[in-house]
């Protein structure tokens, strides 16, 4: 019999479609890539997923892979082996586990959200290490998370556990893309950032870039409506976390991404905030600290979802 | 040996404290009570405790018990074995755990918070039975809450998971005792409906009584500021639902207390928002009924803590 000590893993986004073969250590051992064709029909978004898959299975170490694990953009249902990615309009309820045994066969395959799988890396080989209980978030275009319970990864029966930008922290607010109100996303993401820095008078330099970076730019330089736009959105996050924390009893939160990137012109008013709103005896103190895994947080987090449960 | 088939179980609020041995079906084999001295020194608070569970010791059937489950009003520590009862100024940091041996020995001693024992006894007994994943709460003075999450309780490190009255639903909203802002509590539980009603005109009946059942009598009679002070409770009590739904996947909420007891008066307008705030494809369609378990919810749930884990 031969030695399982691989494990597959695909890292499904709106951008790309990432696969890699990871060892029990959490190192990439081989890696193969393709753009997602996003506005194309599902079948040619199964076609890349197959030619990434299909590279490694050509390679002789896929003789050593167990099983299979994916992180996908949401919302999946991993109870019925299916994925609706947002940003992906081809899949609907899109039968993806069945079509990856196309490739794998009858070797175990576990489907999880993406934001789930960052935070499996997180709490494998990131911020999260050593942690029982914590909350890993994104923050980016959208903010998504995943939740790590009594030293375990959990996922929820449907694999999307965790799923903070949905939370509900303004609940006679603005209506949000999902149907809900003052949802974490509507008030935290990059592009709420910028669009409300805008609205209150922020005018970018002369690129023209009006990113969540840029106003991050703004905000370093001392510009005070830059400043007030990511002070918003650290007290969003603030209150969503601390729920998330009363809830569950999280002890940390790491929070990557491309906005978690502004650095402490966002956590600086975040953990503020947070002294406002985590209040109760067993969830002050809360840690908050950036995401150490970069680029290959889906990847590993897929592993690790399979390796580590 | 003696056959250990029966748990000893306490129950600890801000007005008495009950005592109870529980078989392994849940039924309540033997039962003692004292009114909880609130306001005076923790000596003799935990004299009453001791009175009550030493009464149920000078019985034959003690022989039988094999370990204690403690549901106390929060919050409460369980990794130091710690309480700090809001309503019992007389207990900070008090040594519960260490003080119950008194009585019990060496026998495990658990303990958990009150809401998180009603979400044990609901799990066990009511109406989350068969659900592996489920939120219950009690809405009453205050507003609390406990979980089952994959089966099981999730009491959290520190016993006091699922605290739902203390996650801030409108980050902007007023100041809660709690410190936080726009708390679920601080919206949802009676006191704050009967004032926000009285705030708006409405008036009680001959009897003076402002109670929140009094505005529900009201709210059921068709005065609208009755009505429109349980809709905004309902509300938030959707938002707070929605995100515990999508942060851990329940999908089932039960709701017990006193305010629960207005019935179609704030259930039906809760039904309504939450499918406004529970959006997503994995939270959608979650079950909110009533309570099933009664008076006894915390003395079985407490027993269930210690017997199903």
């Amino acid at each position: 019999m031969t030695r399982t000590d691989l494990t597959a893993a695909l890292d499904i986004g709106g951008t790309k479609i990432a696969a890699a073969l990871v060892d029990r250590e959490g190192r990439v051992v081989l890696r193969a890539r393709r753009p997602t064709p996003a506005g194309q029909d599902g079948e040619r978004v199964v076609g890349a997923v197959h030619a990434a898959l299909g590279e490694l299975a050509a390679r002789p170490e896929w003789e050593r892979v167990g099983a299979l694990g994916i992180g996908s953009a949401g919302p999946v249902d991993a109870s019925a082996g299916t994925v609706s990615p947002v940003n992906i309009p081809g899949w609907r309820d899109f039968p993806l586990v069945e079509r990856v045994r196309e490739v794998v066969g009858a070797r175990p395959v576990r489907l999880i959200g993406d934001g789930v799988a960052v935070a499996a890396a997180e709490h494998w080989q990131g911020a999260a290490r050593g942690y029982d209980d914590a909350l890993c978030m994104v923050v980016s275009t959208g903010v998504g998370g995943g939740l790590v319970l009594g030293g375990r990864l959990h996922a929820g029966p449907s694999g999307n556990a965790g799923h903070i930008g949905h939370i509900s922290v303004d609940f006679d607010g603005e209506l949000c893309p999902c149907g809900g109100r003052g949802c974490v996303e509507r008030i935290a993401s990059g592009p709420h950032i910028a669009s409300r820095a805008l609205a209150r008078g922020w005018r970018p330099g002369p690129d023209g870039d009006t990113s969540a970076a840029a106003v991050a730019a703004s905000a370093r330089a001392g510009d005070p409506v830059a400043g007030a736009a990511f002070v918003r959105a650290g007290r969003a996050l603030a209150a969503g976390i601390a729920a998330t924390a009363t809830l569950t009893e999280v002890r940390i939160a790491v929070i990557g991404g491309g906005v978690a990137a502004a650095g402490e012109v966002l956590f600086d008013p975040l953990r503020r905030a947070l002294d406002e709103y985590a209040t109760l005896a067993f969830v002050r103190g809360l840690t908050v600290v950036p995401a150490r895994t970069g680029a290959d947080a889906g990847l590993i987090g897929a592993a690790a979802a399979v390796l580590r449960g």
